[in-house]
C-alpha cells in the first residue's frame, strides 16, 4: 500500500509518477520519430491496434509502480498484467497508448494515461499529450495542472452553447444518443483518442464528451475531470463501475440534466 | 497586375506575403487573449459567428494587398468588399479568420488564409495555423512549405487505411456521401474548420477531407493541397467553380476513385 493519509504525501506521490510520466512521452516520441512501429490488430478488429511501443510502455510503468509497492494492483490495457478483481483498497489503472490508431496513423492526439484510485474513488490521474507535451494531472484533493500551471475550476454551460466531442464510431453507427448530443451542442468533435477528449474538457474548449469507455481510458480523466467540477456518470445518471465499460458522459451539470432528459423522453 | 511571370517573382510574392499573415496572426493571438472578443451572429444563424476581429484582419489585408496592385480585385468572406465577378486575371482570396466558432469557443483551431489565382489556376495560397503558430504557403509551382520546411509530396493511399476529415453539419443531417465515407475510411474526425482540416492533409496525418466549401474556404487549400499532389474537385469529378460554394473531396486518387464510384452507386 501506498500511504495516502495526508494531501503532502498524494503530492509526493503525483510529483514522482509525474517525472516517469515526462521521461516516458519523450522517449515515445523519440522511438516514433526514429523506428518502424510493429502494429498489430487486436480482436481481429482492423481498427483496434497496438503497437511494441504500447507494450514496452506499459512494461516501464508496472515496474516502476512495483518498486513503490511490491503488492499493487493492477487494471491495464494490453496483456500480460493479472486484472484487479475488485475496487476495494488501491488500484493503478495504465494506458500505455491511448489513442494508438492516431499514433500510427496520425502521429498527433495520442496519449499516456494512468490514474491512481482507493476504495473505488479517483485519487490522482495523468494524462499526457505526447506530441504536444503537455501532462494533465492531480486530482479532487489537489486540484488539476497543465504541467505547473494550475487549472481553474469549470463554469456551468447550458449545451446549445458547448462544444461537445463524441465517439465517431458510436455516432455514424447512430447509437442514441450520440445524434441528437451532436445536433443540440452549438459545435462538436470527433477527435479519435479519449485522453485527447478529456484534455480539451480540461482547458474549456470543450465542455462534455459522450462516449463508451474502457476502464483505462476513463480512469484518469474521470480523476481529473472530477477535481475540476465536471459531473462524470452513466447515461442513466449512475456512478462508473471501473472494472467495466461504461457509456459515459462528462460534462457541466447543465449538460447533464439536459441529456439524462433527453435520454428518458 | 503583379509580376506572376517567374518562379523567382512567384516566390517574393510568396515571401512578402507569408511575411503580413505572421505578424497579423501574433497580433490575432494577442488580442484574442487579451480583449473581449465582440461576436455577433450571421443571417440569424447561431453558429455562423463573426467578430471585430474578422473585420479588422480583413482590412488590413486588403490594405496591404492593395498597396502591391490598386486594381486588385477579392473574394472575402467578410462583407464591406466588392466581390470579383469572374476568375479572369487575378483574383485574391482572403478569410481573416476561418472557423470563427473555434475562434470564439474553443481558442484553437481557427486559421488566417489567404490565395492568389491566376485566370482560375491557383498560384500560391496561405493558411496559418494561428494558435499553434505554423503557416503553410505556397502552390504547384513553388512547393508547398510548412514555416521553412518544404514538405514531401504525398503518396497514395485506400480509403481502408485513411483517415478522413468530415464536415460534421452535414454528417449529422444524413447528407450522402458523409456517412458513407466516414464508415469505410480507417478513421474519421471532425474539426471544425476548413483551414485546419487541410493542414492536417498537409502534413500526412489524414488523406481526404469532404465538406461543402465558400470559395474564401477552398482558395488556399486547393492551392496547397494540388501542390502536394492531391486530388481536389468535386464530388461530380468536375473541378470546383471558385466564385461558388461547392461539395468538395480533397484526397489521394485512389480514394477520388472509391468515392465517386460510392456516389454513382
Amino acid at each position: 500500500m501506498i500511504d495516502l493519509s495526508s494531501l503532502e504525501k498524494i503530492k509526493e506521490i503525483d510529483a514522482l509518477v509525474s517525472g516517469w510520466i515526462k521521461d516516458l512521452a519523450a522517449q515515445t516520441k523519440k522511438e516514433r520519430a526514429q523506428h518502424a512501429l510493429k502494429v498489430s490488430n487486436k480482436d481481429g478488429d482492423r481498427r483496434n491496434l497496438v503497437t511494441n511501443i504500447d507494450r514496452d510502455n506499459q512494461k516501464v510503468l508496472i515496474d516502476k509502480i512495483s518498486s513503490l509497492d511490491a503488492n499493487a494492483r493492477f487494471v491495464c490495457e494490453e496483456a500480460g498484467e493479472a486484472r484487479a478483481q475488485s475496487m476495494d483498497g488501491q488500484v493503478w489503472f495504465i494506458d500505455p497508448i491511448d489513442g494508438t490508431l492516431n499514433f500510427v496513423l496520425e502521429n498527433r492526439d495520442y496519449a499516456i494515461m494512468m490514474a491512481l484510485y482507493e476504495d473505488g474513488e479517483p485519487v490522482l490521474g495523468w494524462i499526457c499529450d505526447v506530441p504536444a507535451g503537455r501532462l494533465f494531472h492531480g486530482g479532487p484533493r489537489t486540484g488539476v495542472y497543465e504541467n505547473e500551471h494550475l487549472l481553474e475550476k469549470i463554469s456551468d454551460k447550458a449545451l446549445s452553447d458547448s462544444v461537445v466531442i463524441v465517439s465517431g464510431r458510436r455516432l455514424v453507427v447512430g447509437e442514441k444518443p450520440y445524434s441528437a448530443l451532436a445536433q443540440r451542442a452549438c459545435a462538436f468533435r470527433v477527435l479519435g483518442s479519449a485522453g485527447i477528449s478529456f484534455t480539451r474538457l480540461f482547458v474549456g474548449s470543450a465542455q462534455a464528451y459522450l462516449s463508451k469507455l474502457s476502464p483505462w481510458d476513463l480512469a484518469a480523466g474521470r480523476a481529473l475531470a472530477e477535481g475540476l467540477g465536471y459531473q462524470v456518470k452513466n447515461l442513466d445518471g449512475t456512478r462508473p463501475n471501473m472494472l467495466l465499460s461504461n457509456s459515459v458522459l462528462i460534462a457541466t451539470s447543465s449538460i447533464h440534466r439536459e441529456v439524462v432528459k433527453m435520454v428518458k423522453d
